[in-house]
């Protein structure tokens, strides 16, 4: 295979002439959205607006090379545009060009981490946020920014702070509102609620951003609104495409951004996989998540090294992109190629943009992300997980993106533990004329004198052992009869060391008083580790494979 | 039940004439132990001897008073004293009045703390410590007193910090030791050690630790070594009970001292209750773990009251009690009354007592809780729970007592969430004859052609469902002729939120290949939640009660 498409990627060595329409047209328009989302989504990390068309050309063409989605688009997003936000404000100045370079550092160490998570096949660790904790987390975030941009809406000055912070403050500078400015800003909101109310998911709604942008931009031009009324516009965009090179950071400045930098990779790799899977899905393609992550992980290099910052896959632009007609990442390379061409020649077009419209902009994209449903299905399927989903939600609020993600993470590894502390026990009898053994209390089942057989529905290990003991203890005090306790183990897929100090004690114990322990279906791979214990060897002819088997021995 | 005997302790109100003897003999030998180490350990928690004489006085009754425990000794004890002084040296400087009183904060906040848990029924809270982490924690704070106590051994001044500080500083120090102060020091660990290698658990094992105290004083009084070459020593100590009385903290120290307040309790009640369990055992008795937490939160509370420190049930003391006959918590109420008539009466005894023969008593103490048994074991059983055991134990090495077990006690639910996040999962196939099914590879087992039968021996949730999708992918792939996929629930006992997402979304798409997802052995609790969910309604007819009814079902 020594040939040129050797070093292409699949999509592109195997491309065939009738995905090209397709992929032209898609990349068109998601520009068209990336355009005026690129600039408000720098404005949300703090940035100049060229940062974020820097952050849409050089990562597009990575993710192109390296990534496994034929429909993901990859450029800035809101979220994790709050989540740099939140990284750098502590330590530099908005705006300032220290503050720059630390969004170059933070693109810099998310992409080297994805990058070395994919070579090291640690995909999994994104499993760590349940679903719950992403929705909260994702929920919490868009409610943070929406409330952030509600000022830039009004043309105030409000503080920042949590969000119930900014909302005091928000609400105390109402009376400052500037008419004109909210009078575009709220406009614009209810255009763009309009139009995707009434155009949805056709070309025309897809259009109707920018349409508000042109419109906003021209009306303020024209009027001169900046000047006259204060409308704050973008202003002077430097033209010209982005130097490329990288200044390697400090140490001390890698150290403060590499917590956050671990969050920004993992929760935009979570929210990338579950995007460009459910696309993949409708299309019977498969996603890797190991390449994901490679994908990823260069994109971000590349936006460090043209003086971007954090990148991820977008979820509404990916939706359109597919919708769309995309068929492979020629349309993330047609709409870089666009951009560079925006960003060559036309920045002069977005001096008179008003901050409103971009604020409009966002709060209508991230208004999406909030996700009720997810809420009520929890709060019906599972009440813990519904208070994990909101507490992260609270958490992003009320203490900041990172502590509320930790704080979720925490809370669903506790609602975990809990769980499996307050184990399921039956005590089991034989479905009559079957070898098949259920719950006394819940079926007809016959239960033979002497056995007390008791299934743990549960890893043993060391919050659930007491409970076990306790029951057993309740069980024998009841039925002074019980020569053999039978400890049906079908649930049990782990014994730690502590549960296995305690079953050793209980053995100990049970034999004093002349009663007999007894396992039952102990799974292949706990027996292997259970048979070269001590308990093993005193155990060795009292378990048995099945249930069946012990309730017929005696 | 009207009777004065009503608001007697059980033991008391039917305490019966033959168990005095047992009783007062172990009071009167519990007592010889007790008084070094009470002026040990006092000394251990920077605190003036006298603190750890008041500790041993009023505790000891409250606990006879509220305990379930027959011969559990309660007292100041070597963890716990470390853990004070762990928790009041960024406070306060050891030895002045307001580290004195701080002292007395945290025995309050421990007491009130231990208390409510115990109203509230809280007492699986300490189920959150696994054996290996308080195994990893004892051995830890063990090694650390023992270095610490080291420079008291040789006379020398030396400086604090984590163990390895300790350690050079130490080092460091070494040429300055004083030959006389060294030879008291050494010498009284060579006796203790050589008394118990050769007497064991004899009368005079026990009194050995008193002889070389009144052996090592007298000699200092002789010939005035503590003028003459300058060995430390005790020297006045203020004779009288302890005030009662209690000053209520401000809310800043208080604030500062909840967090080391509820690891002491937590900790003195997990070390508490396992050896009071453990003697319990051996008479047949039995310990109530929320009877326990009160007797030792009145213990700490009247601790505070007379002018003391946190204090719990020891384990050395507990088992010498045990074994020297204590039938009944008189023992320990004689105890408590020959620790009065000492600090009333005999204090100036005291006077020429050598520091170094106190530290001597507390080395050879601790050493005997290194526990080597329990990593030996849990490296053998579980190479996880020894990582952890040996994490916790260099965390409190290295960080300190506090760190190091909130390292452990992370490292624990770590560990529990990564192998769940791994499941065993089989392909499981009937054992000819039965209705029994096993692992097809490590059994002789009957398969059915277009079955795939897959047990997941875990809960499924959001750390593993990944790997369950991806294994049946995997056996999708090679086998083409499934029309079945039966998951084998037996080994789930939760399906939380994220798992019934993801199971929803495979069902759907194994459906667009026409392949049926069937469920069996669904246990009762998961079946009551999954029924209402949309998932649940369309697998209404394919869940089956056995594998076996699956088996033979199309």
């Amino acid at each position: 295979m020594n040939t040129p498409t050797r070093w292409l990627p699949a999509w592109l060595a195997g491309y065939r002439r009738e995905q090209l329409p397709g992929d032209l047209t898609a990349g068109l328009i998601v520009t068209v959205m990336l355009i005026p989302q690129s600039l408000a989504y720098a404005l949300l990390a703090g940035l100049p607006p060229e940062v974020g068309l820097y952050a849409s050309i050089l990562p597009l063409l990575a993710y192109a090379a390296l990534g496994s989605s034929m429909t993901l688009a990859v450029g800035p997003v809101a979220v994790a545009s709050l989540m740099t936000a939140s990284a750098l404000q502590p330590l530099a100045a908005a705006g300032s060009p220290e503050y720059a370079a630390l969004a170059v550092t933070l693109a810099l160490l998310s992409g080297l981490m994805l990058l070395a998570f994919g070579l090291l096949r640690l995909g999994f660790l994104a499993h760590l946020l349940s679903h719950p904790v992403i929705s909260g987390f994702i929920t919490g975030s868009a409610l943070l920014i929406a409330i952030g941009q509600a000022r830039h809406l009004l043309g105030v000055s409000s503080g920042g702070g949590n969000a119930v912070e900014q909302l005091i403050s928000l609400v105390r500078a109402l009376p400052d509102t500037r008419p004109v400015t909210a009078a575009i800003g709220l406009g614009a909101v209810a255009a763009l609620v309009l139009a995707r109310r009434t155009l949805g998911q056709r070309l025309a709604g897809k259009l109707a951003p920018m349409a508000v942008v042109v419109l906003a931009t021209a009306a303020t031009a024209f009027w001169q609104l900046d000047r006259s009324v204060g409308v704050r516009i973008v202003g002077e965009v430097p033209a010209g495409l982005p130097a490329l090179g990288l200044t390697l950071p400090g140490w001390s400045e890698t150290l403060a951004l590499l917590a956050p930098a671990l969050l920004i990779s993992l929760v935009g790799f979570v929210e990338s996989v579950s995007v460009a899977q459910s696309l993949a899905l409708r299309r019977r393609e498969r996603i890797q998540p190991d390449r994901e992550l490679l994908g990823l992980g260069a994109a971000n290099l590349a936006s460090a090294l043209s003086g971007g910052y954090p990148v991820t896959g977008g979820f509404a632009r990916s939706v359109v992109n597919f919708s769309a007609g995309a068929r492979t990442p020629l349309a993330g390379v047609v709409s870089a190629a666009l951009m560079a061409v925006v960003l060559a020649a036309l920045t002069g077009w977005f001096h008179y943009l008003p901050h409103a419209v971009l604020a409009a902009t966002i709060v209508v994209a991230v208004w999406n992300l909030i996700d009720l449903q997810a809420l009520r299905e929890a709060w019906h399927y599972d009440r813990a997980d519904a208070l994990a989903l909101l507490a992260t939600a609270a958490g992003v609020l009320l203490l900041g993106v990172e502590a509320g993600i930790l704080a979720g993470v925490a809370l669903s590894l506790g609602v975990l533990v809990w769980r499996a502390s307050r184990p399921h026990m039956a005590v089991i009898g034989r479905v009559p004329g079957t070898e098949h053994f259920r719950n006394v209390e819940r079926h007809q089942v016959e239960t033979r004198p002497g056995l007390l057989a008791l299934r743990v529905d549960e890893n043993l290990f060391f919050a659930n052992m007491p409970r076990v003991e306790e029951r057993i203890a309740a069980a024998l005090a009841a039925d002074a009869s019980v020569q053999r306790v039978l400890l049906v183990c079908s649930g049990v897929n782990q014994i730690d060391t502590t549960a296995l100090g305690v079953l050793s004690d209980l053995e100990a114990r049970l034999a004093e008083q002349g009663i007999r322990l007894q396992l039952a279906e102990v799974k292949g791979p706990v027996m292997d580790r259970l048979r070269d214990t001590p308990l093993g060897q005193r155990l060795r002819n009292r378990v048995f494979l099945s249930t069946h088997e012990a309730f017929v021995a005696t």
